[in-house]
């Protein structure tokens, strides 16, 4: 009997005494720190995700003029601040609420609940959500109305963001369908795209960006006034994009987060090397700018495919971004006569899409394998609905909002004030106040 | 006999080679992690706030002349650089060393100890004590004798913020009171605040900010010169915010970062649109540099009561520090005359104690409940007291340390060197050399 | 009897059902957390270091003309994304790989093997290769054929920094010497700066740098054209810098990380101080661009060291890099007529060797002790000796690889084109396109 209870004693005190943590306590602090893990990991990622509205704002100053550079910052503020109000308010609860039919989410409005998962998974998702809204301003630069942008701000991050997100990230049809977006080249970035195509068209170009003669339209290039700040801000964005991409394994311990950021590093610098040796066989010099974008091409490239590709996928999937993106801002441009000051429809839109249907070509795992790695055709058949869905989507409710904002409220400043610039007409501000006045020189 | 010895022995194996890891070897590694993700935690959180420096000198560059652009690099500059090496030999010791009677530390001083902990937290510190300092630097931009400034760093990194820190965090009789600061509303931004308002009332307004004709003074406008790079200095230090009030949880397993890092988001976000509102109401458009001060005024606001305030709560304090800033800004320049170059005491100091007190208005916890949230006028009280403590002990401290550097030494630069540019004068550089020159334009 | 299968019941219970996790499972979970640890620990790091990039290249833009800005954009750009398409095809292979006889690697070309560990790796070694790379960009800056720095950028990321860093971190004949360079003064920054130097020479100095009267040379100063992005690249090379020292522990449970950021914090504010303190006694006033590039001074100088000494150490170390930056900088300049636009050479080359043999000076610990700490000259001795090793590499393939560049097919633009700029005349392209045309002023 005694040998019994000497057993048993032993044996607790080898189970709970192990360095004054009991089993169960050390179970718990275990528990804890999976918690932890997750939490600490899609904090900072969220964090590095926000800083790219730095980015974004350097990217779309620096290749723009001068005088509308406040401008500038006050949309990308706003995108982000009204954005993230309205995006608490409304938008998450349309994409991750309880799902009606797969179309829409429709609780937590508000986030009233205090759990810190909740809160941690609206703090990763608002970053997303905000920069869906930003890609847009770019491409209305130089000529939009602030209080009418203000109004698409809003209805971008509360409803048409949250809806197609819904789909993919929220428990919607296009995910339940296989539909594989990583971390957004289509569910951010081609949403984006499309409405900046949409908010494009409805403002037509820049006074002075095209000069009709007789039959032919003639494109003028019309410079950006900083690019040392643009490549600032592209190099902020490549930073930031190693908490969007590998931060959306959503799990501190789903150890892929690791081939993510290598895929992701390699095909941004695939997009570089690709934009820079297309730009310089065109235009037999290479172009700084298109080699910038080619950067954030191969990173809208890589978003969807990061965590399905081997490295190998990487590089071709970003070189190819960045041969798209140098044709497709040419197309737009010269083709198609949509001015897109900062070529953010070729960037996020064209080569979300490219992206989006990369996962369908070179994805080389168990769940998601590709037609180059022996998949067949049905992940791409898939993930092509998932690029047309969304694109009608963002395209006939965008095309609703500009066409009803512009008639009820007018998109678009006038004449005198685009000539003026939009920091004096808009905000009564300059940017560059008195930059030149020197005492000495 | 036998059988003992069997179930003792299963026992053994199931209690010590769980995978491998013994139990008491398992217990240690768990108890390594739990000091892993503390000081992972904190030391990104200390990179992030410490990248706030740079976040502080774009904003300062951007909202004063070009010609003082030198001048601003260099005592942001070295409000880090030798404040570091002042906290490191005195400052935390006064801060953080064993306390007498609740008035100030006094012990570790040179940090000489090598214990993980102890330099982590040091770490945490340091980029809050050098935070504090760089506040000031904006409001005396443009007139302050660098010699003479370097002096102000110094005393402000090594003895008067480590002591009020001290009341606070420290272990002292603020704290003990139950004062409630989470990341610094009074012990970071307040005190900068106060510090800023002393020097800039012991320098005078920069010449020609004032005009007087008869018994009227007219406040000029004096215009920055890069908005863009004020903006980047937004972003970068809503960035480091991240790091600042998340990271002053003090623990990574604390996971009520999540609450404040959304706490902190919506109530910058509703600091900008807050700013952006009043100011388009007063001045007939949506002021660019006020929105900019929204958001940071937000962030100041929320830095106090963000981990123990509802979402709710943080949009109602952000909004709040939006609508005040703007007025404190009006009010210090045009009814007292007060030149602040960059808003700073309006920013840091208004808005800090706005923070202060919205603890006691909008606390929500079990510990911490304010006025609105039932809690009575009692929590309110303590906050009242703390934000007059170390508003005295921080006009009063650098009230004399002004006097006493304008008395001995001089605190601004002669007329000629203001007129011609600190940079020229003080430094003997030109921020912007040559900037126009381009061969072929 | 049935005792006995209580007290194993009653054990296994305790053993395997703690908190619902069984024992085996939970020393699974606690294996899986220590890779997370490790894993989340060096990806941020390495984005951390991958911002450095952007650092560097404001600091180039910052202290070069306007007219050759975009060039450096492209440089920078192309040295990482260049660089890291050939350090994951060759570069890692020659660094990590097997190890002949310590002088090289050679296996794992183009990292096919899809292990988490080994993407990990990659990742936080890539964004050092590219480090190195790019430093070499400033003291090149202003005259350089961009096709020519593209071979060159390529070599060093593919070959030459792998072979000398294999010798070093790979395995190789130094590190098993027991040299010791903690996160690569001379890995990285010497390789970087002995570069930087014979690119310099084999370039020869801009147009107008050097008069020549007679027997006398003298040396004109061409400013830089944007202090105030200058001193946001040391900022953000500061912030970035805390990946670069403290991941460098390569574990996220090694608790020496705190150590690490703390040295480094106080050698970079050191080096701020005393390049500050010096030029203030030789030029009579305090520089703006010394003292930026003190801080770097110190960084490079603690890269080595920061794990192995004391603060009281750190700060030394920092503040005799300060120093010897400005000494540096004026010697290359007016002695040897090395022109060098940023100070490469002085502030990665000469400090990193610095760095380096300061490890034999201050080292501190056990396995390292240093002269000063009673070590005697054995470790200085082996610092010696991988500096000279190093050194004699870098200086003679570099020297190779500018000689055949030369030789066929030019390293350097026309002199008509230097005149234009770089911007122009290389890619088309003004950084700063019309900046200054506002309609209303």
């Amino acid at each position: 009997m005694k040998k019994h209870k000497v057993v048993a004693a032993v044996c607790m005190i080898l189970c709970f005494a192990a360095g004054s943590l009991g089993a169960d306590e050390l179970a718990e602090t275990v528990a804890l720190h999976q918690q932890s893990l997750d939490m600490i990991w899609l904090l900072l990622a969220a964090a590095l995700v926000f800083f790219m509205q730095a980015g974004f704002a350097m990217v779309e100053i620096g290749l723009t003029r001068a005088k509308n550079s406040g401008n500038i910052i006050m949309k990308n503020l706003m995108d982000f601040s009204v954005g993230a109000l309205f995006y608490w308010a409304i938008g998450w609860a349309l994409m991750y609420g309880t799902s009606y039919a797969g179309l829409f989410g429709f609780s937590q409005f508000f986030i009233t609940d205090a759990d810190p998962v909740l809160f941690r998974d609206w703090m990763f998702q608002v970053v997303f959500a905000a920069t869906a809204a930003t890609i847009v301003s770019g491409a209305m630069a130089e000529r939009t109305k602030f209080s009418a942008y203000l109004i698409y701000s809003v209805i971008i991050s509360a409803v048409i963001y949250p809806i197609s997100g819904h789909w993919i990230w929220g428990g919607g049809w296009l995910g339940n369908l296989g539909f594989h977006d990583f971390a957004g080249s289509t569910v951010v970035h081609s949403v984006g795209g499309w409405a900046a195509l949409m908010g494009s068209l409805a403002l037509g170009p820049r006074i002075g960006k095209y000069v009709v003669s007789g039959k032919t339209t003639t494109s003028k290039a019309i410079l950006g006034h900083n690019l040392p700040l643009a490549s600032l801000g592209v190099f902020i964005l490549w930073f930031g994009w190693y908490g969007f991409n590998a931060g959306s394994t959503l799990s501190g311990t789903d150890l892929s987060m690791a081939s993510v950021a290598v895929t992701t590093t390699i095909a941004a610098s695939a997009g570089a090397v690709g934009a820079m040796a297309v730009s310089w066989m065109k235009f037999k010099k290479p172009d700084v700018s298109m080699s910038l974008n080619g950067a954030l091409a191969g990173l809208v490239g890589i978003t969807a495919p990061t965590a399905v590709v081997t490295p190998t996928g990487a590089v071709l999937i970003g070189l190819i971004a960045g041969l798209i993106v140098v044709y497709s801002v040419e197309i737009i441009d010269k083709k198609f006569h949509v001015d897109d000051p900062v070529g953010a429809i070729s960037v996020h839109g064209i080569c979300g899409v490219w992206g989006t249907l990369a996962v369908g070509l070179f994805g080389a795992t168990d769940d998601i394998r590709g037609l180059f790695y022996g998949g067949g055709f049905h992940q791409l058949f898939v993930q092509l609905i998932g690029v047309v869905a969304v694109a009608a989507w963002v395209i006939i409710t965008t095309g609703i909002l500009f066409a009803v904002i512009k008639k009820f409220k007018g998109l678009r400043v006038t004449e005198t004030e685009e000539l003026q610039g939009l920091d004096l007409s808009e905000h009564n501000a300059e940017a560059y106040s008195g930059f030149q006045i020197f005492t000495t020189m």
